[in-house]
């Protein structure tokens, strides 16, 4: 039999929609026991309960980021995989109708509206727009597919991989200004890793032109976050969406708070379905118990 | 040689345009000649010079309503087309960059920032959703391609066609409230016709749900203008979104300026691109002097 600790805040429902599958040799328990192998839950609640669980081998995290695990003073004895391959529709959601709040022009017809004028100015659009996306894996890929469904020119910034077909020109390690020079768009999927540490930073947000809009909704730490307040305050681009930060929530006297043109979310992008969530663990416990590689393992050294 | 007189606002554009087509045994002119076949414009314009056109044989529209061309006492003793299968596209974007503006909580989020306040509060999505189309020509069918793109649940009311294969329900005559009936969201892409007028009335308002939202990108006669009124004062569905309207530019004393939670968008949705409408034109032209049935030709007695 196989214990099955589930550790996050809608442990209840993580624990219903398991059940209801009746997964064969699989017992739940609700505290950590020494012989327990796996574990299902948040990043967070998953480290702290890692010297209480000596025989984990297997832990499946409910979220797509894991750093709280990657801590390199922390044991990695266990496999370890995250939820992928489920953010990419709502991720598309969320970038597509930033960008589109901007290109119609909703917050400058509201305010039409408010001051009674019938303002019959053009709006914009992104059919023949190009967007730039900095990171390509299942989320990016998605959002290829939602740029392209629109009339959109696709670039994809990424480290060698060139898995999406519908990225019409890859760019990789130096590249990075020459991707980012003349974007509409630059949209930010990055994780948090070492190699992405202040990535976007003055150089890149330079080659981009005064109309671009970025947005944010890889890991804070992919921006150099006073070079963006500068870009922004100057208008050298036109507007930022930030969906994550450096840290969170923002401090309350971080300057994002008041710098112009930039629309704060709160990193509310992609929310974890526990539906989503929980048949990624049964699709990977079907993997474990056959004794097969699981789906979506993190790499501790690379850290997704 | 066949004449050709442009009337539209962006004239010399669609000039340059329509000359760099080379096309054979085409004049441009630019007053009306008595000997003048052929028209190119917008409705209003072409229905100012009907009287100098006695040979008028083909009127080519610029936009997809030519209402200004339908008044029963005109003559219809020519072909009229209009433009169609370019606005899908704007259309599109305009429809779901609202429909996002609201499940993304876009205005919300930018009031808890305003107030300095991390708002982590689930957002709303796409998927899952059910939406209805009334009216599925090529701007519904567009509509609905995006609609299963994010993995929602679209149903159609026509009169009787069932022509896009990504409509999961039809739905035609009587059984407008049955159609609107549960929908999350209402799209009304009618053209005006004597059918049309306040086919959203009271009852169909009522089918819907209080979170419901109503986008109008049709024509404003399709509206109750009153029942919609009535029922986004008592909250009875969540929000509208309006681009047309039976008057514009809306008066200054209409009630919709202050409706709670309706926003008005000033006819903007769609515009006619002339690069767009240009091709139109040049591929009815080549139909025109081959003597074959030219394409988007109007029923002046159905009105589209």
């Amino acid at each position: 039999m196989n214990k099955l600790l589930i550790l996050a805040e809608d442990a209840d429902e993580y624990r219903a929609l398991i059940q209801k599958e009746n997964l064969p040799d699989l017992e739940l328990i609700s505290q950590p026991e020494a012989d327990c192998e796996i574990v299902f839950g948040t990043p967070k609640l998953i480290q702290r309960n890692l010297s209480a669980l000596p025989n984990l081998k297997w832990a499946q995290s409910t979220w797509a980021g894991v750093e709280p695990l990657l801590d390199p003073t922390l044991r990695r004895d266990y496999i370890l995989t995250n939820a992928r391959g489920v953010f990419g529709g709502l991720m598309s959601e969320f970038v597509f109708g930033h960008l589109l709040y901007h290109e119609k022009k909703i917050g400058i017809h509201l305010q039409a509206q408010k001051e009674k004028r019938w303002d019959h100015a053009d709006i914009g659009m992104l059919r023949g727009k190009t967007i730039g996306l900095l990171g390509v894996g299942s989320i990016g890929a998605h959002l290829a597919q939602t740029a392209k469904h629109f009339g959109m020119t696709v670039r994809g910034y990424t480290k060698s991989s060139e898995t999406s077909a519908r990225v019409d020109n890859y760019y990789h390690g130096s590249d990075l200004i020459e991707f980012a020079r003349g974007l509409d768009y630059l949209v930010c999927v990055l994780p948090r890793t070492k190699d992405t540490n202040k990535l976007i930073n003055a150089d890149v947000l330079n080659a981009l032109p005064s109309h671009a809009i970025f947005i944010n909704v890889g890991r804070g730490n992919a921006v150099d976050e006073s070079a963006l307040v500068d870009s922004l305050a100057r208008g050298k681009i036109a507007a930022a969406v930030l969906d994550v930060f450096e840290q969170e929530p923002l401090p309350a006297d971080h300057p994002f708070w008041m710098t112009p043109n930039l629309q704060i979310t709160f990193h509310t992008s992609a929310l974890s379905y526990p539906e989503d969530i929980a048949k990624i663990f049964v699709e990977n416990y079907r993997l474990f118990i056959a004794d097969k590689p699981l789906a979506h393992r993190v790499d501790f050294e690379r850290g997704y």
